[in-house]
């Protein structure tokens, strides 16, 4: 993509209610514009962003894609018995007939209501469904951008099982999914045990990223790493690794020197509640002795707008963001230095893919290009400048190392395009 | 997709209250199933449908995606004087702040806030951004399934430009692509001028498609379809094409026989309004000469959810949905009649790409399959009987002219694989 072209509002000053460096450089990188307290347009190079993340979700979850409406009907909520307990944090709206809806702020009375009408045999489970739906809960006071929006993105998943052991086994399968999501993101999640609030249920586990400017206290047993290395899921949920919330100094059963304490950011969470929902929802099915049993349920979220700010959070430097990656809007932003050597940097763009490229071909200076290229954080920068055309040589840079290298650019060539 | 590992909920009956046919094959065939009134939950089939519609959009607008919100401040709609305009079809929301919200019908307001804060010179246009989002019209009367719903998924684009003959340009470029996209969908988008309505300005072409059933009825001259063909939008936009509303048989410049009369159904809409939202939001830019200008803007609506039901009203038999290529969930279904040609099936099944292939490995009875897989609509079926076992022999049936071909297994992998 030509910047001349594109539409990229970056801003030179940090704008004022802007509390954290992930807020700030969403907004500075033009990733993202408010439109009111809590509610955010995403901007091409931010929605690009949330696309990445959203496409390795739906490559990695193995389950099946749905898309569940925005508003729901209150009834269905009454139903549930969630309805009153709710709080002011559901969006209820009332339509023109004076029907109570809601903007929904989770889905699983909606799905529900999907399978109790449709599933009838528990030969059609076990059955995993998933959405990457446009959420809205009505936060006391918006804050931290997209960490802590209003309208957020969500991936929500939610399983059906015949009986308790289908639903630890799909409720494990979710559990390792996670841990692959996320280290296909370039993260490295820490599952700790849960509260399971107001979704319900008695199994849940948090997945958090480490970030020194994390808003929960995470509790460790330092095997963890390794643990994650090897993707043995038994363990990591049988070892210590919680939130402030469950921790107890007093009776941790691990050692001072075996617990690691960060800061940590939640970007996933997933439920096992049994038939919390299905009993009043009447959601049953046939089992294979012919009774008449309710489908026991998980639910498992993934924060996908939240997760845009929370990768800032882990990846930034004091110039911007540096992306991992496999989520970066561009893997390579290209940067010709002179007029004079335009026609170089036309040709190395031609021969690249356009949508894997930023290319700054505006007439600004060196600086302000220099500037914004490390702002917006792409992962590899090729810097073209005179010895491009006298030798046939650019620099190409790493963003989270800042170390340049002088190569032929056939050799940029080959490995921009492979990659 | 193994069918049995799918969530495929077929209906045998017509739900009670689907008046027309698309509405009805979109219940029966599981693509949708109701929520609230109006509002759809889309189920894996149906949502296949709605991505390849949008990804056909994203591949040829050209134009620079973004993603606004759903729910939008009261304030930007009074600054543009639409707030009290706009009557009970708007979704009006309190938050817990007791601020006036909405769910937003269009986003005209949204995106010249956007621009008015980000783009300040004649140097940064044309800029033409467009999102696919969902919206909201609180309809009095929901019907006809996801024809007149209320949440509906819609791709909007807006145009900025400096001054009326930027703005003029963008609009034709619009209309020319929407004729591109709605050909390459399979359709046959007819093009007529058309009233402003709510969101005002002075030029305005419906787009619509032909069908038995549409709600329009369509004057035309009947040299339209040779244009078509060559794409001369000039002339397309200069003929004599217009909707009931707009047709007068006193003042019709045309001969009877010229004259082609049809029904139709609209699927897109674009607007030119000037200054109409830039002139009270003062969305201006500085002009090459140093003056400062309200840019000029056009909208571009495709209703890309009510283009589900459009296409199946256009394309359908009494056994259900016949999908253009284009659209279809997936271009091929494969039915085994027999248990015991189960391992020729599998084996086919295993040579195609499983995204491209619904393969109905259920073991339910021979005429259950042939009706499922007429009812869902895909392009062509591979039928494997005894033969494929004996003679190494498919049947491969078009499913729109219902013709039926014997062919090796190997030329029906080879045919599928290359689709």
């Amino acid at each position: 993509m030509r910047l001349s072209q594109y539409y990229l509002p970056t801003l030179k000053e940090t704008p004022a209610g802007a509390e954290i460096i992930s807020h700030q450089y969403l907004l500075r990188a033009g990733l993202i514009k408010q439109t009111a307290s809590g509610i955010y347009s995403w901007l091409p190079l931010g929605l690009l962003v949330l696309k990445n993340i959203e496409n390795i979700i739906r490559d990695e979850i193995g389950a099946i894609e749905v898309l569940m409406p925005c508003v729901q009907p209150a009834s269905l909520w009454r139903e549930s018995g969630r309805y009153d307990d709710y709080g002011k944090e559901m969006l209820r709206i009332k339509d023109r007939h004076e029907s109570d809806m809601l903007f929904g702020p989770t889905h699983e009375e909606v799905v529900t209501d999907l399978i109790r009408n449709t599933v009838k045999s528990y030969k059609d489970l076990p059955l995993c469904l998933y959405q990457i739906q446009w959420k809205f809960r009505d936060e006391v006071r918006p804050r931290y951008g997209v960490m802590r929006g209003r309208e957020f993105l969500m991936k929500d998943a939610y399983s059906f099982d015949v009986d308790y052991e289908g639903a630890l086994n799909s409720y494990n399968l979710m559990y390792k999914t996670y841990i692959k999501i996320f280290k296909r993101m370039g993260l490295t999640p820490i599952g700790v045990r849960a509260d399971t609030g107001p979704i319900g249920g008695n199994l849940s586990h948090e997945f958090h990223i480490l970030a020194n400017t994390g808003e929960s206290t995470l509790y460790y047993d330092n095997k963890l790493f390794e643990l994650l290395e090897s993707e043995d899921i038994e363990s990591l949920k049988s070892i210590y690794a919680v939130a402030d919330d469950m921790h107890d100094p007093e009776s941790c059963p691990i050692t001072q020197e075996q617990l690691n304490v960060s800061k940590g950011i939640e970007i996933g969470h997933i439920f096992y509640f049994g038939d919390k929902y299905s009993k009043p929802m009447k959601a049953s099915v046939t089992s294979q002795d012919g009774k008449n049993v309710n489908m026991h349920m998980g639910s498992y979220g993934i924060g996908v707008s939240r997760l845009v700010g929370a990768i800032i959070e882990a990846f930034h430097d004091d110039k911007g963001i540096i992306w991992p990656e496999a989520v970066a809007p561009f893997k390579v932003g290209l940067i010709n230095l002179q007029t004079k050597v335009t026609e170089a940097a036309d040709k190395i763009y031609k021969a690249l893919k356009s949508d894997e490229v930023l290319y700054d071909d505006t007439d600004e200076s060196v600086g302000v290009k220099f500037a914004r290229m490390d702002l917006i954080g792409l992962p590899w920068q090729i810097i073209i400048g005179k010895k491009a055309v006298s030798e046939n040589i650019v620099e190409v840079k790493n963003r989270a190392t800042g170390e340049v290298e002088e190569i032929q650019v056939e050799e940029a060539i080959n490995r921009f395009s492979a990659k």
